[in-house]
């Protein structure tokens, strides 16, 4: 077993933070890391937390902790937040700093860069959740920063995600239906306590009414604490019935695999192109315009088939 | 010709929008479209706008559209804004509000919700970018509105990009610095009329001294529109200098290629996957622990390519 390895696993933060820092960057050491674990694993629980910004997340997700504590777990909380190479690290400072005085023995908490492709967020996130439990962290929270297709790659890398509205984000009800019908197992108004909060409860009932799967709908108020007792146990209650799907774990490690190798495909084909001597002639001929960009396409997929 | 395309060509405005919608949504038509436009591509130029949110983007690419017309430019507007599967079509909806009073005759503009992957944000860009060249516009304006990865996926498709600061987004200096060695042509401080908007500028013009590519620093201010026709005039003088670059357009539909055969050999490595039964007992092994996923994915590689 490697230092790290060992450290981690008898309980060491410094070495946890390190590894997941390792596989978070895709470090070369990573595969040993997981090589060594993955034996370890099979124990955790993911929850994946959603929605528009402003809608109190990281403080619900704070609130959330010792709710899920109280009911046995040992909980860690993943923030989920790639790098805009624009924007850079601001958000990422924000949240730490927000979540810094949740920080003690009993949470672990980390922020994930995951810089570059989407791909390398679930592949980034998988690794971590992994890494934490062999840590033996059985309660992962993971929160999304971003938005759009990354949403979607948390979802399929978690057992259960939890959809935050709040009143006062002034998404209409055509993005709530969008974002209702297709990855929420929990519905949940926050700031339950300002104005628009129950028509927009009502709203979101009345749209599940017309789904086959019925989620829950919950109220909750992460200032005050209302409703986070609540929701604690739903989430522990579907997380038994959901995580213990083997079709579904099948199903997740069936994902994780096919993009592993499309990966090694993808770089199988870069270097079949840059050594195919016929490929540079047809991109002088899609320069030239003699043939269009799905010929070319073709006639070098062809050539590497053969 | 197609009627579509020979109504795009001839003038017809209802007939690009929806070629554009058919290249946007990678309908069956798109291959037809392409095929027959391609050969009459190639004088466009195109512009990226990027930045934080709040920045101005939009405000400031709608005084420009006048000031690149008074340079004798046919101009079209493209506002690239994948859609949320949470927040769905908020955006998207309040962007084509606030750009309503500039629709006229003289100028095109479009949304482009491109669901989906952040590779379909690239190939549904460059596709919508050779619609509007085959409709005789020379220069087309790209508004990023997401962040992060698709930001640096647009500035591969276009010629140009410029990134937007302002004074009250709250960047750190680090931020603006991984902005500036990255990404941008030009960059420019909006909102310049606003306090802390004389240091800002003085900030990035220090960062830019230690730059290899010295790019242009401008302040402008959609609100009184001032210094806006200046970035209107060095916005055309570098797309005269970088546009013509025949190495530049040779390595971009390279890139353009690269991505277009990977999808090919993505799909076929599907299809072997669901037919290949040495694929099901690798997962097998892989669900009860007997492997590892890196060697799980290898294991399926080497079976691939045999």
């Amino acid at each position: 077993m490697i230092p790290i390895v060992k450290g981690l696993v008898e309980g060491d933060r410094r070495s946890l933070a390190r590894a997941i820092s390792i596989v978070d960057n895709q470090e070369a050491e990573s595969r040993q890391i997981i090589k060594e674990i993955f034996g370890m694993t099979g124990k955790v629980k993911t929850v994946g937390f959603t929605g528009p910004g402003g809608a109190g997340k990281s403080s619900l997700v704070g609130r959330l902790i010792p709710e899920c504590q109280a009911l046995g777990h040992k909980v860690a909380v993943l923030a989920v937040d790639p790098t805009s190479p624009i924007t850079g690290g601001a958000i990422l400072g924000d949240r730490v700093r927000m979540l810094g005085n949740l920080e003690d023995e009993k949470v672990f908490m980390r922020s994930m860069a995951s810089r570059g492709a989407i791909g390398g967020v679930s592949k980034s996130l998988r690794n971590a959740i992994r890494v934490l439990d062999a840590a033996g962290y059985d309660l992962i929270l993971v929160e999304s920063v971003g938005a759009g297709q990354l949403e979607i790659e948390i979802t399929k890398v978690v057992d259960l995600t939890v959809v935050i509205f709040t009143p006062n984000t002034g998404d209409n009800v055509q993005a709530i239906k969008a974002g209702l019908t297709e990855v929420g197992d929990i519905y949940v108004v926050n700031k339950a306590d300002i104005d628009g909060a129950g028509p927009l409860y009502n709203t979101i009932v009345d749209l599940i009414g017309d789904t086959e799967r019925k989620p829950s709908v919950l109220k909750t108020s992460a200032k005050t604490g209302k409703g986070v007792k609540e929701l604690a146990k739903v989430i522990d209650k579907l997380l038994s019935e959901k995580s213990n799907n083997k079709d579904r774990q099948r199903r997740m490690l069936e994902e994780e695999l096919k993009g592993m190798v499309s990966d090694i495909v993808e770089q199988k084909v870069a270097v079949m192109l840059s050594e195919n001597k016929k490929y540079s002639s047809i991109v002088d001929k899609l320069a030239n315009k003699e043939i269009d960009p799905y010929i070319a396409a073709e006639q070098v997929a062809a050539s590497l088939f053969k």
